[in-house]
């Protein structure tokens, strides 16, 4: 086995999911990461963790999912016990086909995720993680050769997590203290970015791959908090798929929190059917800054790309509890649909007026030129 | 996906498990079985079942078994919870590899199985099943091509159930009413085999590869019941793994129901730590009588070896509770380990002095010469 297996399954336990002596751990396993499944068994035996195992097939959903009727029983109780019994749930994507699911009917894949919502609540009560094991399915999606995609997995995933956590306070401590964040971007490739968003009374959420950090993805290394009263205009020029199709060159026009315009390369229709979701998909419910330099490319999944160093995000629709002050809500959607600019070059993202990002480099690094 | 994967699939979910719509059911995915498990979760969707599907890896298990330090905390919590809550739980056997735990030591195995005691109580409490998906690690264990072996299993699975328990039910009614066993063999080539058993007061089993029959296997196709008193000496012809090593022709005497004397051509220390185990491990615990006539030749597999059809096996060991009257307790070992003979040619089973089967054809069937 490669090392790095091995050293995933070590940050994915150890500075991850902090899994102690005793927790009961329900480790997920997709068809393609048989790999990272054995070693993070290893790693649990060592640490002495008690283990279930669960076969995360698409094949087998999309199997069950075509032939039932579609009225799905709410939560079953095995399903549910395991969830509500377990301490942490580690989550090994790296199908075997990105698009396995692609002939299951929205409906019914709709009706299915909506009768497990107590059983996702159950998940997201423990002390969850998702990370993938590159997989030559996902290489492709990423259209890369295999080795070279394996290569960027294990960058984006082994890093100096501490050191990139301290990094990632300074973002942090920017965006509480701040009311108001402005994002420029003038190139003279594309449409220009004006766009402002208050952040008052918001807290941002320094996601450092790390369930102690409120993080549950492995790879992560961005900084988001809640935005709102969005204002402006703004071009996302990193291409993304959403619900399977793809989008591209989008460009949206904000008034009083609220998308009313936008236009778009490619995808313009998904777009326009996310807008459509519900009042709060029209609105913004994140802002993140990726700040993850070993991710230096996009590979079409969100999980990297949005956390990509020198790129900006921005979700339509859902915030998260963490950014909302205790007792109010945020956004509330049925959607969270991210889309990404590139803030590399030409670029700059201000807060209460001062330049905290130029051209991809922080106030807080070397090399920044405010 | 070949048809019969999908027959299979059908056999196990309908005739063998017996899943009505709103089951709770867990199925669990050995590496080689994923077809298989496709197909049973296509079935049950369309039953309308609820299914967790677990990942039964043989070298996920060898890498957390190896790792821990082999003090291993009884019973999770969660592992327990899920089976308890299951109504049925169906094993898609299947691996890559079937000496994948090779390297675990045999302690560490042992310590491992027994702090899973009440895990395997709750899966017992269920209406579980058994069965394999034919991969090319088993059709190397049984010596096969990968389709030749393909079509052994089928040959085996996808019989005529409800028929073949017809049949079995006569034996079943000859056992039950029976006091008295003896099998004979008379080769020229091998030791003569002469064995008298009692089994009045026991219940036979009538194994049709369905919770409906008190069978949890599937292929089944046996008779079985739990002899007591066993005298004189039998020749097993068929050879067997047990424990990882090969073991073959093997020639026991029995007196007062106990072992007192064996030989093997093969394997003589495996049997001998088999009868070292504990007392009950030196008495019969099973005399099955083999009906499948789909399983036409060995596989180096037991659940498939001890059906045969012109077979006879005995176990050492312990007896299932359900031959034993209700309030007795059968003969009670830590070891429940087959041995097989042919009986197709110079051979009989008497019950009560009444020839039974000769020859491989049994009294209720046509061709049978008394």
């Amino acid at each position: 086995m490669d090392d790095r297996v091995r050293e995933h399954a070590d940050v994915l336990v150890d500075w991850s999911a902090r899994i102690e002596p005793g927790d009961e751990v329900v480790v997920c396993v997709a068809e393609g990461a048989h790999e990272l499944g054995v070693a993070v068994a290893e790693k649990l035996g060592e640490v002495g963790a008690n283990v279930v195992t669960t076969y995360d097939s698409a094949e087998v959903s999309r199997a069950y999912q075509r032939a039932h009727d579609g009225d799905f029983e709410a939560d079953p109780d095995h399903a549910l016990a395991l969830y509500e019994a377990a301490d942490a749930v580690l989550r090994l994507g790296g199908g075997r086909n990105t698009t396995a699911l692609a002939d299951v009917p929205s409906g019914t894949r709709r009706a299915h995720a909506r009768a497990r919502t107590g059983i996702r609540e159950a998940r997201m009560a423990t002390d969850w993680v998702s990370t993938v094991h590159p997989t030559r399915s996902l290489a492709q999606q990423a259209g890369m050769a295999y080795e070279a995609y394996r290569e960027f997995v294990y960058n984006a995933v082994l890093r100096d997590w501490e050191a990139l956590a301290g990094k990632m306070a300074h973002m942090k401590e920017i965006l509480d203290e701040g009311s108001e964040v402005r994002l420029v971007k003038e190139r003279d490739d594309q449409p220009d970015t004006d766009l402002t968003m208050s952040i008052g009374d918001r807290t941002a959420v320094n996601s450092a791959a790390s369930v102690a950090y409120d993080s549950h993805n492995l790879p992560s290394g961005e900084v988001f908090t809640a935005p709102y009263d969005t204002a402006g205009e703004v071009f996302f020029d990193v291409p993304m798929t959403i619900d399977s199709r793809r989008v591209r060159d989008v460009r949206m026009v904000f008034e009083d929190g609220e998308v009313v315009d936008f236009e778009a390369e490619r995808g313009a229709d998904e777009i326009e059917s996310v807008l459509a979701t519900d009042d709060g998909a029209r609105r913004l419910g994140e802002l993140g800054v990726g700040m993850n330099r070993g991710i230096d490319r996009v590979t079409d999944n969100v999980l990297f790309d949005e956390k990509m160093g020198d790129t900006v995000h921005l979700a339509l629709g859902r915030a998260y509890d963490s950014t909302i002050p205790y007792g109010e809500t945020g956004n509330q959607s049925a959607v969270h649909v991210d889309l990404i600019t590139d803030v590399s070059e030409a670029a700059r993202l201000e807060v209460d007026g001062e330049v905290v990002q130029r051209d991809g480099a922080f106030r807080f690094e070397e090399g920044f030129e405010g």
